[in-house]
């Protein structure tokens, strides 16, 4: 697959932006290719939290131009025995550890089959991957501590320059990866989820699929309150209130507040919705 | 007016940069227009804070090459019926949303008859404005609670690359302005204003603008307090005092301290400026 | 020295995301150098600490392309005599005010004679520097509060689009400079030093070097507590524990956690080193 022209690189990291980190690798990777775009997604993920990094990625890449190399660093095993990972996809290529974190860049019925926990799904078609193991694409000396910086940041700026995949390291078949981030349907009818995502306004994003709501109006419950929808823009949200976010998950809201401090709602709160009664 | 080139986006949003949309809105501006050079001017705007982000883009942006293009979503009203604008002036092009945001990109003349609140105002020579309304310059499917990714960062990425204004939708005669952040003169002489901003370093930044202040030494009373002036560098106040910002506003400072917090200062608090006794 | 094509600056401030002095660099910088890359180091350095800044950008800057720029502006004394600098070395050029924020431009040989605080160091072969004069190449006027974005963004543009050094102002023979960040070994053969930074994730970076750490197993004691080490990767440390961090600095760590919280560490506190017994 051609790299975008100019080629361009995202960054998802829990590095932050307080320390160098971030600028380290930013200084990598245009030594390898001065060429490159480097865009941020966020570098605010809470410390080894993978499924945050999961969900931002998620919603931030499928806008990105055809061919983009996404690289997602939340990395609690660096140095350990856990694969770095560069992969290719219809869509772009995407670069990280093999810990679940590149989840998104799989279609969800290739992850509809997991179970709760991170565990290796085989690659469908159209997908190849490498365990990144080839000392001439890394920083010398690899550090045990900051891999973002001597291994993922040089994979992906080769990369942008047209070094082939298999270049990298060794073919692998399959790779670490989460279950789709979606509510389950139930016997009864509702549908139980979680709350994926609290927002810097206080929305708090759960993981019911727009398109798993029934038509009609709806009632979520969390943390025994009940709140209705659907409306259709925050403005509405005079009370807290239910709509369908940017992200294609319902969010829960209010207008000029945040919902989740009204609600006292968490990530990872259990959200349970069923039509209007 | 032709863009710069390459051509420069600035952008100005409350989404913070925890969450992914900013990045949405990059990558959305990158798949149309490749050659964008994206400069942040901040995300941190309060939750819906349009005067404060007035104030931030009025810092920043007459700094930018002539012809770049402001990008500013503080958008409470996202969804409803309010208008989103693409306007053309003399400096440079500015997309965001009709509810103020984009005053700065009026000159003070244009917007010194206006009343405190955020009221239409017609446009100048030499400025022109269209209501967003082309599908065929949005992504599609245009969210109700995303215009910033769905409808403003592809307007500014078109722009971008010469799409000419009218093609964007219908021009308008008028846009929602601020009135100047500007203090009044009294009749008794005095400089009657408040606190715009509180910065980084606790600088207790006022609208008094400097060319508004007598030559001499002044006092300015805030909180009850009175705060003398002018000092020439932050190494002089040793007590909190007051200086010539770098945005051409009176700001009362502390060396090596926040003035902000010495004196108990918040935004919006009165203060009065005149000649010393 | 050529620049590096296309040029590279990066920046370093205390000035914060949440106001607009970043991005009026920025622009000052794109409106005389179009093709500048510009690449954050961070600007989240704490108000006037400028060791902080010189711990952050050494640990970046020697990972940028050959003939970069880095601008770093920590500026308690703007607008008094302190003299704006523009040092040119073999690695590449830095501007910034000559309060010692670019000591890590030098070498730690060079800077090894000095005494704890700040203190001018003759220029050693291979490096010239030049206090910042010519008004032809600062924004005008030139504020008394920011020469961030009004001399020394300037600079290092002008230097960007091939300015000589020699053009921007007066020859100087030294500048100020800390001398190494390195932890002293004692006379009982112990280093002793102190906690350089905390990290985001709360690792605990001392000053002791991990080449002058003798080879075995250590015990670090600060704050009464004694940490032993080396671990080789943060998923060892299930207790707080010692191992080089990315910077070639010895760290304390915990997994899944803040050692600096665990310990109740903060920078400053003294650290002292020896051999496990």
């Amino acid at each position: 697959m051609a790299a975008a022209d100019p080629p361009v690189i995202s960054l998802t990291t829990d590095f932050g932006l307080s320390d160098a980190y971030v600028a380290a690798m930013k200084g990598v990777i245009l030594q390898i290719n001065p060429q490159a775009a480097i865009i941020d997604v966020t570098h605010d993920v809470r410390p080894q939290a993978i499924v945050q990094a999961l969900y931002l990625t998620q919603s931030a890449w499928p806008f990105f131009p055809q061919g983009a190399i996404h690289l997602a660093v939340v990395d609690p095993g660096v140095g350990t025995e856990r694969r770095a990972l560069a992969l290719e996809t219809p869509r772009g290529l995407f670069v990280g550890p093999d810990n679940g974190v590149l989840s998104s860049a799989l279609a969800d019925e290739t992850r509809a089959q997991l179970g709760e926990a991170a565990s290796p799904v085989a690659l469908p078609p159209g997908y190849r991957a490498v365990s990144i193991t080839a000392r001439r694409y890394m920083l010398e000396p690899v550090s045990a501590t900051f891999h973002g910086r001597d291994i993922f940041a040089p994979a992906a700026a080769h990369l942008s320059r047209g070094v082939a995949l298999d270049s990298l390291g060794e073919p692998v078949d399959s790779i670490i990866a989460f279950p789709p981030l979606r509510a389950r349907r139930c016997a009864d009818g509702s549908l139980r989820g979680q709350v994926l995502h609290i927002d810097r306004f206080g929305n708090a994003i759960t993981d019911v699929r727009a398109g798993d709501v029934p038509a009609g109006r709806f009632a979520i419950e969390l943390r025994g309150r009940i709140v209705h929808g659907p409306v259709l823009t925050y403005e509405e949200a005079a009370e807290p209130a239910a709509l369908v976010g940017s992200s294609g998950y319902i969010e829960i809201a209010v207008r000029d507040g945040s919902a989740a401090a009204v609600l006292g709602v968490a990530v990872g709160d259990e959200v349970s919705l069923r039509p209007d009664a």
